[in-house]
């Protein structure tokens, strides 16, 4: 099996400078790439391998054509046309049917004979499960929950009762969706008095959720993950959060109960979102970035003090950042004395 | 079932503003509320709700009490009482006894007949559970570990040997209880040497571990939780730490080897404690703030530097930011002009 | 059984002040020892427990020699001492040969009799273990993989298909190895596309990895963990990274992806490493610090911006941070007007 040139152009709009009856079998880097292989170009660092590569062909923007050295397929989003020709030629394997024996499946759970169900896995009573869903080893779906046709748990997740997920998502190793939030009242006594959560945890079509991320459910109505969603992995969302459509997030974010992050937003990894503020829809926060108040324009928006600096010089900065408020004033009272002086000339 | 606001006022000590006898059945938002329902305001970001809810009741503050549209429980605490009605009226289900027959359970394993264990789940030798405990589907109860009466193990949490949990724990999901901490010794090939790590992890009764939560096992002696201290998702806890009772620690933070924090203490998330430093007791440390020496007097601190800003302002400013030690100097060195001058005058 | 204080000395080269013949019997904390232990320092936060001790030895540094009140073992790296003498009083359990009858091995699996493998373990197709292999309780070893002589797997590890680890390695519980790496690209509606992640995890001898910590598979090649590797929990290796041989990277530390990580290097904890950029061997990073751009040359680096600091005083430096810019075009303007009437006078 291949792709040839020619259909790959017509298929995503590329314009071809080679033969396009030539045919590439499977993906590879630029660096690793030989002669039956397609490579990409998406990011500048890599743009000297253009020169040197055994790719049969790369796909590459506009203005990297010129550097090509072998057949290109030029396009504005080189990721993009990538990723559906590696669909192509390295398709998902479908879901095979069958449940194994090792498994516990409970009372009046609906699993469709289209669906597979590894060793190990635990479907609690009152689960639904879709058409063609991929249940992995030593799962667990807790009581009631439902999950669209098509959506793949990978090994190892946990998911709590009364969790609702849509169709064609993927969960993966060690996800857990649907613990109880972090709600805690203090008493006289200061000792801390649980408060009860009782919502839940409803996820859209085509989300994916990365390994050991964990999503709790709501407190009172429910956490809610709209379609389309990327969460990369050990990303905490607290309770009663939403996200919206499209939105991206990469790894050990955290995300603090009763937050609102909009549509196709994109947050960087180790970023923090405060609880209860609002992020609206397209803005795109750096990496590491604490958001402490609403964002209520779109936009880029970047946080992080500093980047990694030769020690010695890092600590003396850093301990300056302790005295800023104090240089600010001295700041403000040297102006004020020159002002005047050059006044009183 | 439900409660009349009479009795909740009688239990909780509020003052009511509104007919004693008017019976309440679930809990609800302000903003999602009916007139069977009870609601709170302990944020003030909500008070504008508290105008148009159509609750049968909400639990306010003094202050927020004119502004409340309908019955009023008026308490100073309206979060820790809503915390107690919740509960009251959607309790706990109570553990229903019995063991799956798809579990493991080691030899001398002393499991009462008041427990349930779930689907899947590995009671190692010579592991003593208390009375009423649950244990999740495929959760690992390792070796000769102790649970006291009325834990509750969530589903897929792993309990590592020689473990002690007291009473009335909840541990969630992906929890890790007493791998090994990173102990590790340089040798003179550049090569690290494990050191073996010895201690256990002891857990007081009343706490509740969030999921994915790591905590290590100590390396001589033991990592200690205190009695009601309550640790969200994604924590990490290293080897030899010791978290005083009631203490509370928001989700990705870390806890470095050898640190002592105290009682009562609150902890925001993406927060670190460097390793061997103490945090006495109560001590309330902001989110993402790193503490990298010990604090040695009760109250607030903070430490990130910057919230989310504008990318192009923000890029700006972290760029001076390696230049803070010099701007100092520089500073120092005009007032020293001045001075002069003003001097000279 | 114990070791006397000259074999110590002799095996691991210390300069003995004390009785040759001595015998300890186990490790100790210096202020948890009793006669029969031997105790270490290593950190000089604990020195002055080195007068007081009832160790019946101590393994210190030269300096520290004088101060010690009990038989001292000199050498000039203690830790690593005692690493030797903690794991030769107290020895790792041998692996006891033996598969219990509540797991699911697939076929053309190979699992060498000397191997254990525990309730709940599910051992998919085609993967091969090496001797003396450990799979603990309810673990998942995914199709095709392969894992060296001597490695354990901890209770509740998942390995996807198609991973590689060597020998002699640890993998502690909920570690989740060879999930997808977060590759999507964004089509023309402004929704994802999932890009296939077609490539593997190599691991190599020697390597421990803490709970909960995420690896994730090459999009294309390998993710590729280096001989000696240690990492702790709650880590996330990005797709495609590559860590060099006896790099030690702390808890919740982030790799983005295609980020290349030296040898030797050291990375604190709740650090960043920025997908695309190269660190060089022998290179450490203290705790907190966001890693933006490669680190070329051997040496410290440092980035934190601020420890905690009292809030309000905090606040006031905090809000100073987004007018640095403006406060640095202040100052030198100042320069400017004093280097003038310093000129023109």
């Amino acid at each position: 099996m291949g792709l040839s040139l020619g259909d790959i152009a017509a298929r995503y709009g590329c314009e071809l400078r080679g033969d396009p009856d030539f045919v590439v079998h499977h993906v590879a880097t630029l660096k690793g790439a030989d002669r039956r292989s397609i490579a990409f170009l998406a990011n500048a660092v890599y743009r000297s391998q253009l020169g040197t590569t055994k790719a049969g062909a790369v796909i590459v923007s506009p203005d990297d054509a010129e550097a090509c050295s072998t057949a290109a397929l030029i396009t504005s989003n080189p990721y993009l046309v990538y990723a559906h020709v590696a669909a192509e030629l390295h398709p998902a394997e479908a879901v095979e049917p069958g449940i194994s024996p090792a498994t516990t499946i409970g009372s009046d759970a609906d699993v469709p004979q289209s669906c597979h169900v590894a060793a190990g896995a635990v479907i609690d009573a009152d689960v639904t499960l879709g058409e063609r869903v991929y249940i992995g080893a030593n799962s667990v779906i807790g009581r009631g929950s439902e999950l669209g046709d098509d959506t793949r748990v990978m090994a190892g997740v946990i998911i709590y009762p009364g969790v609702r997920i849509g169709r064609r998502c993927i969960l993966h190793g060690g996800a857990v969706i649907g613990a109880d939030g972090f709600g805690i009242a203090k008493d006289e006594s200061g000792a801390w008095i649980k408060v009860p959560q009782l919502g839940a945890v409803i996820i859209g079509d085509d989300v994916e959720i990365g390994a050991n991320t964990a999503i709790d459910r709501g407190a009172i109505e429910n956490t809610v993950i709209g379609n389309g969603v990327r969460l990369d992995n050990l990303i905490q969302v607290g309770h009663n959060v939403s996200i919206g459509a499209d939105t991206a997030i990469a790894g050990l974010t955290g995300i603090a109960g009763s937050a609102r992050i909009g549509a196709r937003c994109i947050i960087g990894g180790h970023a923090g979102v405060a609880g209860h503020i609002e992020i609206v829809d397209d803005v795109v926060v750096t990496g590491g970035t604490p958001v402490l108040s609403s964002l209520k324009k779109p936009g880029y928006y970047g946080g992080v003090a500093t980047s990694a600096d030769d020690i010695r010089k890092w600590r003396r900065n850093a301990a300056r950042f302790s005295q800023l408020d104090e240089m600010a004033r001295r700041l403000r009272k040297l102006e004020k004395q020159i002002e005047k002086s050059t006044g009183d000339e």
